[in-house]
């Protein structure tokens, strides 16, 4: 039952061909999106710049271009995250518009390059080794509109360059920092800006990083008060986080 | 040596006394901090309207109470998290304008009460035994000048409450979201919002949940991509991160 | 000793051959399956409609074939779990009437189609990446004679689509729910409905997914009353649970 | 708005004094609970014949027995789990009838006695440290409806009393098997009869056993197919699942 | 049916009255240990010498007193394990001839002090902590009919007293080694015996010796071959491996 | 300084050409193993009838084959333990008369084929999938000295196969059982018999088996005093130590 | 045999009443540290300047004292950690020179002021609850001959304090840095000297630091190269190191 | 603005140009490592003797070839770590001078081979499996500028090889300890001497090794107070911990 029905049962009940009693029952049982609540879904998409993401881990290239396609007929912008070679490269001859981030595995088809935040967003990360976890961050907060400055291979233990980068730091609306090993990072910015921190653990390091775990634990204990954690190597949800935030 | 001593060597420079040079290598070896630097956390402080936070945990009642006295003498707002009754009976002493909330052991003092916020924020927990993390945030909220929009008792698997808040939900510039067991609630309420969603996992539960653990593997692992995380319990942080997010 | 062995000593106890203490001392050590106990495993199998089942995981082709004929000697139907493209194509070979499910590495030999619930079960996923695993529960519940209603992609993070299909729901005597990440949906399914939910964590994620771990524990500290836990991507065993539920 | 209003808005409708479209666009922002669905909790109560359960752990006596008062006003039967002694005291005051069971901290109110089971549901514990969750189980279904045959002590070491309560087992529509330390009598009793079995880690043990943690991975890996597995100590989860498999 | 009714059923048989097939069939569904298997359990009680051992952890004192005494009137010698104070009072009242062991909360009712063994147990442990566990092991050696001989508090950091004990290891037939925090102290005794090493790893230790879980790992992963492990301060079970390993 | 050279000063001391002090505190400087004790690690090989082991794990298969011809110099037999199919290849072409086992990657050279053990020791395992590791204990009892006795495919799940093996299993001195998943063979064997049991966990399993830790917890909190483990997969040390308690 | 028993040994080897072959066979069976190794330990007990340390967990005052009055005969210096109240009230009165630290638990006997090093240690904390910690690395240092530079509350979150420390912490010789929570502080000391630093992740913090856990694992990741690590809270093995390093 | 804008600054404060209010703001906003703080990097670099180290994992051949060549400029000394066998033949080709050596994936560039330890490091090991870690270990101490004495092949089990090297570890500044499976040998090591040991985890093993982690929990619980601990493989780490401890 749609909108269609619904109105054919008001129709009815005006009409008096069905009982006021019968009408609230019968609605009772309706599927209520079919009441029009899907339409928040798709205000939202508007609203947010970016309808649709792919979580392209899982998926073979012919799956994820036919929902590509479905999806870039209704919305201007476009992002495949984890993708395979195969699929960047299916991808590619479908949209020969989109970009391919072969580090990271993103693809981005950005028809729709409208500015949306109050500010600038910074993406910094600790090691040359997080750069594709920090690229994935800075594809998805630029496809949803914002500014990015970019600041790499500032690390705790050369606490001068992060010093030095503090001015940079303290301009944005928002900072995505991406650290591996020892995840010390965040606590470190977060102690030098007042926006809020989004810290992003990488599986950067071997043995007693435990794939990210040690940098997430640390993380999660930062004694910055403005430091919040998305999961290990989510640099889409870091910048996802970030431009919601900037945008206000 | 402090700004004065920063003062008098630039004079001296200007008089010719010290050498260019000399003057350098000075300044090269001196502790920055006391260039000025030291002055970013106290600006930053009444950018915040929340000048300090005293950790309760582990400090005597003489303790907090000093450190109070020394901040309430600067700043307009105070707040201690995590305090025992004893630390309580000892401020309401030190400061009879204070607040003393029991069950999540905060103690606030509450004199600037301008409004900072863009929006509201909407603080939610998922069982009772969630109030006392939920109070931390709010408190937090509120003494760093939002408004506080409560909704609390709202289940994964009570659905219909959730739903039937949907709109409250949707006014809020920002929600903390508080959740023991599975904590499944913050990828439910970042569903239905377009704001960022701070998760705060609780240690309620028994077993399994492992003091937490569980629900915050559920939000780190969260299926919306609005979702935050900070550290079991952490109250104070969430708030503190979705005011900073309300400011913009 | 079996069954002709007990008999022989019987009728030496009748025509006096044997004493009777002597009778009771040899049946003390007798092997007691021999004595008929192993005919439970053959009336259970009939009663079940689902004599044997391969988990094919570790096996090579030619030892699951030859199981398989054996077992397809005596019982109706038959299902292989876990199977690699190499079991697949032997059983094919060797099974023309068999059925081959590559997602999930499932063959079935299905001759006996009665169907024996008292209802429909439902099977659920939270995303197309767990599909696999709801494709083992479903091929398990049908091979053991009962209805299977698929209900696939309802996350928690788009509630919308779990309450347009809470009818389909709440007609299943039973319901399998398959959910990676934050294992959330058990909880929100069971809220819904008042059968049985048998929840399958799946290993679909990343990082702190700790291969379904994370979803394991959510899932084990739901807090609907009405859902316990299989392994993680064990849908055949959530699958059988649910069958034995529908028959009552 | 309630149904009152929403009789009223389709009065309106009927009358024309509402225009249909303005009512579709009314009916989509309501709070849709309050179109009447906050009955199906009621009806599923009543069809359960248990209408309420609350968890005592971190209430205070005050709080549970206002929450029981207002609960046994509509409903006949009421459990309390996990209440102290202080609760316990409190609740038999205020329900002269209800039975206290120090063991498992659980309260009952059983005025409807009512059988609503097709069979008996058997309630097995491994050792007699774990009785108080196997009694929490027993409770549980009791106060469901249920027949509950309760066999106690029967250890995986020691096999001769398991094979000896192999037809009692088998009598069973659904088995409650509580075990703490290595846990593997699910496993044993799954094998012997062919209802399901809902096992119950229980946090007997020490060293590392971890709190229940080894007897769950056992139950979780368990070799018997019909085996699922609720939260370490979760007495009343198992019985409720047995309940509603048992009622069919 | 016991014995009695076995024999009752052999003899209808001789007599006629019940035929062969019927026997057969009754035969099959007897409660098996009825038949007189649980004698075995009862033989095994006199060859070890130990019949019955109390857990006392989790028990009443008058819970405990009971079941001892019931024991004791069928069995020479007791042991109960994990008894608080308030036991131990109540089990020395009841049996004065029992020895109290407060350090490891054993109790001991030592009656038949026969020699069983072929040769001696050694109890060794790492340090003064362990030795409460070291205890636990030992009287369960003598009270099983083993002579001990306990050598205490050396470390792998003082090897030297490792060293100069080497002769009275070499001489025995099995080796209880008991060891906290790296829990290295078995693989340095294996390496210098050739009979069995049963390591216990002791709860000792702080930081990340995790309640005995390094010691464990340790221990499970010892370089010695001659190394097999019990649970975490199971002195009892060690001391039982070690008394059948010494009887032969 | 070998023995020659102490010999040599011991000569000296004679002659009186070396003061008695000045040969003290020589020696004590002496490295130990060079006055003899080296001999005693000869004499325990010669005393086990094994003399070399070789973990091939990690090793080329020139390092193994080097290896393997010195010690077979002096040894009557020899067993490699987890070679890869280069290293079996290898040694085969070194040691014509050895045996190869593809399963475990076990190699033997048995020249030696005396019996040592007082009796049989029984090498038990759950499920076919466990076969490889039983056959590194079984090859490695038998490399000993050992008459084994390999009982396969008994799974607490099908409790009445390994009832009818309880005579098999009661003749043997020490029983290895090998059992993945959930672990609870031994405790089970354990019940059933009065000798050593020596449980291997084993990697079999998959999801919350967490390579065999689940399998490892339940053994180690066996709830039946007579068992010890060791390492996960570890058959060679389960059938070393079986070896040395039956050969007492 | 001792000392004397060798010499009387190589008497007889002078005098020919015992053969050379004899006495070497002889030699061989000496527990060796009887030959003199035993003094090693008592030179090194001199040449450390701290003889001997009591580790006051788990024993007695009673015992405590004994063993410290053997000790502080002959040694100057003496530490005893983790000691509680009435350890160090039993202390007191027994060495009324002593010192007691309640914070940390530790009691100093320090008669033996002589400076042993060749420079600085400087033990930093993070936090003020870190200080207990820090507090024993320091007496340990102290009691071992060295200067201690002690630098509190710097946290990486407040880098500027840490940055004014720089000149302080670049003229240790090593420095200890305990941390709690992310652990992150090591790492940003390390990165600005070039000494040696010992790192102790605390067990301050709450939720996710898991008693320390997540300041280990984040001190074990370091991305600075001249960090090593100790136990949680071990302060005193960090001031040992520390001490060990600068002696040089 | 670095120096040359710094001395610009002060010129016009000399000329009176800039106000020195004004001069004091801007400096206070300066990137302070552009005034020489960077320089300090610089001087410890040339103090070390090894300006700089490539961590290899993670990077193209290209990307390490062009590293180096640019750190090959100004600095001695280079150490490649973890390096592929293609970045090892990239390195090779572009400094016909380096070393490779592919156990452990380094690669030096030792030009300055100037001795500048107080002593000499050992390197130990306790089994063949751990050398590729202790070659990490030994190439790092020795382009540092230390003498290495290497011991292999000495575990824990074999005590007598220990113990017959104990002259050589006593002769060490530093000892640095790889061990792997129960990581016993740093505590044995440690006992033995009074220099300070540096423990490497090592991640051989299987079952319950869990790559190293049981190794690192043995070392960080060490029973010997001179032990301190890198992360699982760090043999780089611990070689240069060692080196400067040498250096003093």
């Amino acid at each position: 039952m749609d909108q269609e029905q619904l109105k054919g049962l008001l129709e009815q009940v005006r009409s008096g061909s069905v009982d006021i009693d019968v009408a609230m029952e019968r609605m009772r049982h309706l599927p209520f999106e079919d009441l029009g609540f899907a339409k928040v879904d798709h205000h939202r998409a508007l609203r947010h710049g970016m309808p649709e993401v792919i979580f392209g881990k899982g998926k073979t290239p012919h799956q994820v271009v036919e929902v590509a396609k479905a999806l870039a007929s209704r919305a201007s912008n476009l992002l495949v995250t984890r993708a395979t070679q195969e699929i960047a490269d299916a991808m590619m001859a479908a949209f020969p518009e989109a970009e391919s981030f072969p580090a990271s595995g993103a693809i981005r088809l950005w028809r729709d390059r409208t500015s949306r935040g109050r500010g600038k967003i910074a993406v910094v990360c600790a090691g040359t080794s997080d750069l594709p976890v920090a690229e994935e961050a800075q594809i998805t907060c630029e496809v949803m509109g914002n500014e990015v400055d970019t600041i790499h291979d500032i690390g705790v233990a050369g606490i001068h360059r992060l010093m030095s980068n503090r001015l940079r730091l303290s301009e944005a609306k928002a900072i995505v920092v991406c650290a591996g090993m020892e995840g010390a990072l965040p606590s470190a910015v977060g102690g030098l800006v007042s926006c809020p921190v989004i810290a992003v653990p990488t599986s950067i390091g071997y043995g007693a990083s435990f794939n990210g775990l040690a940098a997430l634990l640390g993380m999660l204990n930062s004694c910055a008060s403005n430091v919040s954690v998305v999961n290990i190597d989510n640099g889409f949800g870091a910048g996802y986080v970030a431009s919601l935030i900037n945008r206000g």
